[in-house]
């Protein structure tokens, strides 16, 4: 049966958003990145607490194939690798507004 | 070092609510939850496409366990367990309403 006509206020579409985040660490790389806009590796590791070097590179590896991230290299001496969050990612700005408030009044 | 010095905007109980929600499908069930209020637990696998009871049952336990959800036991032939989100839970809205609209827009 489709869960859209049992429960049509949380839809497939919302279900399919909400995988996109469903792993630890995500949503903070994305608030860090949403602030940010454009964040080197290590300084997305210094920023979220007790993340690990092999899961922040598998949360952006995983981040650039949805769309919400993109990856550059910058030609410098030594070469820089630099993050940017896309369109499609800044627009989780209220969902991490949202977040952000929710933490304040309970943690 | 303090990661709110370097990025007040993002702090560390902006990572501890988004580590609450930080596995697969917690955010799905969270909003089931938060649109309904009370639901059984197979109104809930029905509700999140793909989920496994296995999956859900550690999900509501967690939920449990962080104050967002209660178990009830409802008396009656055959007994009922119902889940129910807390206030807590439930001022998660603002966060799955915007996560709701995201989706409509990306997804």
């Amino acid at each position: 049966m489709d869960e859209c006509h049992r429960y049509p206020q949380v839809c497939g579409r919302y279900h399919a958003a909400a995988d996109l985040l469903g792993k630890r660490w995500s949503v903070s790389v994305v608030a860090i990145l949403v602030e940010h806009r454009t964040v080197r590796f290590n300084q997305l590791r210094d920023a979220v607490p007790g993340i690990t070097p092999r899961v922040l590179s598998e949360r952006l590896r995983e981040m650039e194939s949805t769309g919400l991230v993109e990856r550059h290299v910058v030609a410098s001496m030594p070469v820089l690798i630099e993050y940017r969050i896309t369109d499609k990612g800044a627009a989780l700005i209220d969902v991490v507004a949202a977040l952000q408030r929710w933490a304040n009044t309970y943690y």
